[in-house]
């Protein structure tokens, strides 16, 4: 891409700006010629020229005649070739259909001498094979199911150019050979002139250059339409329509525009051309003038110095240096956000490190679950539980899930537990899980809080300890932090001010933005603090257990709660108001300046928990 | 896949449990015949077995027969033809040597007939002239070019296996003949004989089944070996030897093969296939008996089944449903981690919704640069500062760095501020915008620290309000919020107990690790507190302005200091010991309260914003 482009900035938008300028850069050639062969096509404008773009989040970029009505003609050939897979399977139409390029023009006969096999779909023969393989009862009801297909792909219904489909009709001399041909080797098995009708209206539907794009990005998006988010193909069947495209896509100019282009495409006729970016880009190039290969001479430039100046060719991949294990360490590192008694927490410090967390990112498919796999294996000796995070993997493919699954067996004959966190998106993970494993499914494989997930590891490690953990024990008021350093005389003062209260399990017992005017004691039962993120999610941000205080930043000037706490379990807690507090500081300086001291020091606790999180999370 | 192999887990790996459990599968085939042109083939054993698979990251699988030597034959044609590439230019070869397939079997003439081009360089016209089209000043010195090009390939250096050359060579009548029919064309134009005696001698250079995943994965790797990290072919030219593979590689079977399997490869008469999952792994196989179109049959059968249970056909992109934008906020609802003084706060509280923060995640190219650049321009109008935060960005291409240039550009004409954060990693992007603007570039349009970008856009925002911001100016003692609410009598008691400090600029203040036995009033300077992560980095964590107190934590019982504290200016300081503070609980109760208040008020606001950082992180 020149500096041209960059020094003259015209519109919002970088990509709108930059076809423009690729439309004013090729709209000028005058090479080739519209087809001919019959007078609808003759007809055409050889200076419309349209170039459209569609994303896989559905937006179109459009520029020139991209509107223009004009027959699909060939470009019809993949897509009702994806047709006849759906109805009869890649092994029936296999038998039927090559799918090899012959290396010849796209209406030679091209048939294998022993079996009559048209070499791939692209070229007529096997283009009109396909069209015979469509299922219905009757000839029009097959035609309705590829006006239906059309419509699936552009998203709108359909129609055939009346005038274009009798011209081919009575034209179309050559491809009525063809088909006796196919009839006389049985690869069609009835009449072929019903089926060749159908043919020749398939080529003489209706699209526009945006029709084109849209159908280009719904076989880029896994045949899913990204306007309407509504499926066109089913996605097993994508990779051999785009197969298809790549190697015999472009007549005999395919080898040389996937080795320029780099996208699987078809061209047809009347000036169309679809290329297919997988995964990023549907394009349509509509302009009429046509190379002796057939294909339309703008549409070439336009893909070749398109796929130029962005890099799109297929086979561009960089050189990755990014690992997919974003970190991992041990759960003596860095633990659950469970605030627990000095005790749990002292065991915890040293057996957590028979915890390990590996946190990941990117895309998990073969290549990069076998290294995570790989590298857990390094260390198997050494850990009992394995916590798996996955919030920053934006996508997991099957094959990625085929390993984690072999890594979960192998784990489970050892006794080991595996935990994926943060894992409720990723559906595809969870249910070849249970496919595999129907009757012994364990319920803490998949948890959504990479901390409840730390958490559940650390309280079987505290539970094969002790036979129990804080949050099933209760703890008397006088063993709170919050009360250290109180003379028996002192906490009789406070306990009296204090008022017992109890909670339901789910219960919110604190909302956030209420205002902070007391503290809470948690003698039974545990508690979860949330959060609301800015995107409207609810995120676990801490959970506390008996003996822990909580809501004591009311004390240090906090007017409104920061966050929502709720009861897990049945909770019994005391509260001591600040109104109370107030009046203490008053009666008892000496009190309120200990107990100052005491949430100090449990506030500087958390800011330091709080800072190691963060370091964590950097 | 199926239950058979997940049900018997042998070894660590499943990754080498599968291999084993194809390997076991397919030796049983008897099909297929070992090449027998030369008597140096037919003596191989048929029985003969090998699968090796190299990751990116240079880890090599392998089962069987993976280290018997044998002659790479027609796989050399793919890479002989990237080295012609180098050495000549897009350009020039495809006017020598055409780039489409044939549809004919390997040893056929296919030469155009007007122009004697070959059709491509995997049949043996076009691999000839390719070998003709590799520099040297001598035929010795052009072959020991190809041998190197295989050391670098392979990773060690390799030999011509002399007998199989000799009958080779004492055989090639028909290559003869090619080689005179390209002399006629002036496809080759010197003579002939020395050129095919090095086309023999490539042919028989001697690989194992491991050799040929390395070179495979080399391919993969965008032309760098991935056990030695070595380049083997300019990157540019890999898209071009993959798309030749992938339309041309397997015979008359590229198209099923492309169908099927879905990776570009190559075969050769001796037995060998190599495949190229680009991006992910090279496969290497090994099997003697050949298919009747000259391809190993148990190598196709390995490939197909690892293609279809592991997903790897290159045209299976899953549908995303994640976007490239993480998240996205303005500056008042999140800002930098400055600890600013109160009106300067208030201030940027309302100002800072003028900053716009993008948070991108994944790989960014032009698809999904397009949609980044797309929703800023959204709500361009809204925006004066934008920061983008490229953290989670795993990779950035060309096309991506030239739509944010564009961005940049556009950004710059309407006076916005344009900032990268987290962006030290990301080269290309820095280097193609220095390239592109090289007398203008803006010091701050890199910046490391998320935080401190966010920063430059507040003090930007609050040079433009006062003129001044809290980093360069002074804030008197007696207005400190540790010190709030004392009387003058007791401020006095306090401010007699206060050591003045100053420090340098880059000057360490205290020490991550050190005892905390003091606190720090900041009268003048800025300080910088970073914390190091488990990996090692070094963090900032936040960052302190005049008219702020650090350290203290000690008052809350924090025994050493878990952050360092850098000058980032001059520093002036007043420091109040542990010791004094104990002291004056003795002498003075009711100073002692109130500061205890004050800093617990401090230490709350910091946990406060430290939870919302926490919930901006997760």
């Amino acid at each position: 891409m020149s500096d041209e482009f960059f020094s003259e900035l015209k519109s919002a938008s970088p990509i709108q700006d930059y076809l423009q300028y690729l439309h004013d850069k090729f709209k000028s050639i005058n090479d080739g010629e519209v087809a001919s062969y019959i007078p609808e096509l003759a007809t055409a404008d050889p200076n419309w020229f349209g170039i459209s773009i569609v994303t896989m989040d559905g937006h179109l970029y459009e520029v020139g005649d991209t509107r223009i009505p004009f027959t699909i003609q060939s470009i019809s050939k993949p897509f009702v070739y994806g047709l006849a897979l759906e109805d009869h399977g890649r092994t029936d139409v296999l038998n039927k259909i090559g799918v090899e390029p012959s290396g010849e023009a796209f209406n030679s006969i091209s048939l294998r001498p022993e079996t009559g096999q048209p070499f791939n779909p692209m070229i007529n023969a096997g283009a009109i094979a396909a069209t015979g393989l469509v299922e219905g009862h009757t000839p029009d009801l097959q035609f309705q199911r590829i006006l239906d297909l059309f419509h699936h792909y552009t998203g709108h219904p359909v129609e055939v150019d009346e005038r274009v489909y009798q011209s081919e009709s009575s034209t179309g001399h050559r491809n009525r050979a063809i088909a006796y041909m196919l009839r006389n080797f049985d690869i069609i098995q009835d009449d072929p002139s019903p089926i060749l009708e159908n043919y020749f209206k398939q080529c003489s539907i209706s699209v526009t250059g945006n029709d084109l794009a849209v159908i280009a990005g719904t076989l880029a998006n896994a045949g899913i339409n990204p306007l309407n988010g509504r499926r066109a193909i089913r996605s097993e069947y994508v990779e051999n329509v785009l197969s298809i495209m790549g190697t015999c896509g472009m007549y005999d100019y395919a080898g040389e525009w996937i080795y320029r282009v780099g996208m699987p495409a078809k061209s047809g006729v009347a000036g169309g051309i679809v290329a297919v970016l997988p995964g990023q880009l549907g394009i349509g190039i509509y302009s009429p003038p046509l190379d002796p290969k057939g294909n339309s001479v703008r549409g070439i430039q336009t893909c070749h110095q398109l796929s130029m100046d962005f890099n799109l060719h297929m086979f561009n991949v960089p050189h990755s240096t990014q690992s997919v294990i974003r970190t991992s360490y041990w759960g003596s590192e860095l633990g659950s956000d469970r605030v627990r008694p000095l005790e749990e927490r002292l065991y915890l410090k040293k057996s957590a490190s028979k915890i390990l967390v590996y946190e990941l990112q990117g895309d998990l498919n073969f290549s990069t679950a076998e290294i995570v796999v790989r590298k857990i294996n390094e260390s198997f000796k050494s850990f009992e539980f394995l916590v798996i995070n996955l919030k920053r993997i934006l996508h997991i493919d099957e094959s990625a899930c085929k390993l984690f699954l072999s890594l979960y067996l192998r784990m489970k004959g050892m006794n080991k537990t595996l935990i994926f966190s943060e894992s409720s998106q990723h559906r595809l993970l969870q249910r070849i899980f249970k496919a595999n494993m129907n009757d012994s499914f364990p319920t803490k494989l998949f948890i959504d809080s990479h901390a409840a997930a730390l958490e559940v590891c650390e309280n079987t490690l505290l539970l094969g300890h002790s036979g129990q953990y804080g949050g099933i024990r209760e703890q008397v008021l006088a063993k709170h932090e919050f009360l250290a350093d109180l003379s028996p005389d002192e906490m009789s003062i406070v306990e009296a001010m204090m008022k017992p209260q109890s909670f339901e399990k789910d219960q919110e017992i604190v909302a956030a933005g209420s205002i902070a005017d007391e503290i809470f004691l948690l003698t039974s039962g545990t508690v979860t603090v949330c959060i609301s993120l800015p995107d409207g999610r609810l995120n676990r941000l801490a959970s506390f257990s008996a003996g822990v205080t909580f809501g004591e930043l009311a004390m240090g000037g906090a007017n409104k709660r920061s966050a929502s706490v709720y009861a897990d379990t049945e909770v019994e807690c005391f509260t001591l108001s600040l109104e109370d507090l107030d009046q203490l500081e008053k009666d008892h300086p000496a009190i309120q300046c200990k107990l100052l001291r005491n949430v100090l020091r449990l506030t500087t606790n958390r800011l330091e928990s709080a800072n190691r999180s963060i370091g964590a999370l950097l």
